[in-house]
């Protein structure tokens, strides 16, 4: 893997400096006038593999990046939420879907931007799906009509791939991102 | 669940107001004078079950939360981490150890101060460990030697009873929070 210990990220204001607070060992961003100290946390993603009748799940991005290209649905992870909690929200927003999580796929790494992924497996309690605001469309996709090349994200692929691995299995391991392989990012709306 | 939804966290500065930014759906505290976004992100601790021959490896906290308490290598993931590379430095900073991390054991979550853990199952590649700065002493214990009363928190509990439920076994789903149990923090060293 490479080395990404000496990136930086851009600051995040003008009045922010880089140094290492008192009682810490790492270099964050202070806040010169004020002493806020900017912790640059990972962030988690959440999202899944939602199946109804052998047909997948997918929305068709209304937003950038990747507007108009095919993904599942996912998205950060927010405040006071557990990981299954946020999937299930992310169905909701983005396909007014209601999902019943049925197991953890995988654990996707993004270390270039510090994003950690947990994609889970899920199925879909009724087949009424409908594009939310962040959706130009929802669709149930057979496993041989999947828009491969549309899709929005390779770790769309990499999920969907280990989903077809695993949906007749009951107990498994999650998977991590393939070989050789460090990761790509869901969507970038927070910094 | 309780709702938990109406927390609204200590204001991370005097200048920070609470608002919903432009293209924003939730309310997020922004500084006043510069604009600057404070999110909010769920933080992500990772550990790990350590084991050599049969004995896990434990931590006697020299910090406080629960300071002279015994709890498993663990911390928060820090920038550009995949959350493997991180449960192997927190094995090395809190006891010196190099750890090969063989599972994904759990994933707990602790809603209430919007955290995820993700803890794993290592061994030990030598018997060789030293206590770093965050611990008073770390040593090896066999299964019935376990300080259980002495733990410093639940989580270690769920861990190790985890640990002890699939030591035997290749492959397994990871699990999540004993049932009714929202989880607790593990440190309380990041705000």
């Amino acid at each position: 893997m490479s080395n990404t210990r000496s990136y930086v990220p851009p600051s995040p204001g003008p009045r922010f400096v880089r140094r290492v607070p008192e009682g810490d060992t790492n270099e964050r961003y202070v806040c010169d006038d004020c002493g806020h100290i900017h912790y640059i946390n990972p962030k988690i993603v959440v999202g899944s593999v939602v199946a109804f009748e052998g047909r997948i799940l997918l929305c068709r991005r209304a937003i950038e990046p990747r507007k108009g290209f095919w993904t599942l649905p996912a998205g950060f992870l927010e405040e006071h939420e557990t990981p299954e909690e946020g999937a299930r929200r992310e169905a909701r927003e983005e396909a007014c879907a209601t999902i019943t999580i049925e197991a953890l796929l995988a654990v996707y790494s993004v270390p270039r931007i510090s994003q950690v992924q947990l994609m889970y497996r899920a199925c879909l309690e009724k087949p009424e799906i409908f594009p939310g605001p962040e959706s130009l469309e929802v669709d149930l996709f057979a496993w041989h009509k999947i828009p491969w090349d549309e899709a929005a994200f390779p770790s769309v692929h990499w999920a969907l791939n280990h989903y077809w691995e695993t949906k007749d299995k009951r107990v498994f391991a999650p998977f991590v991102n393939p070989e050789g392989q460090s990761g790509n990012a869901f969507s970038m709306k927070r910094p």
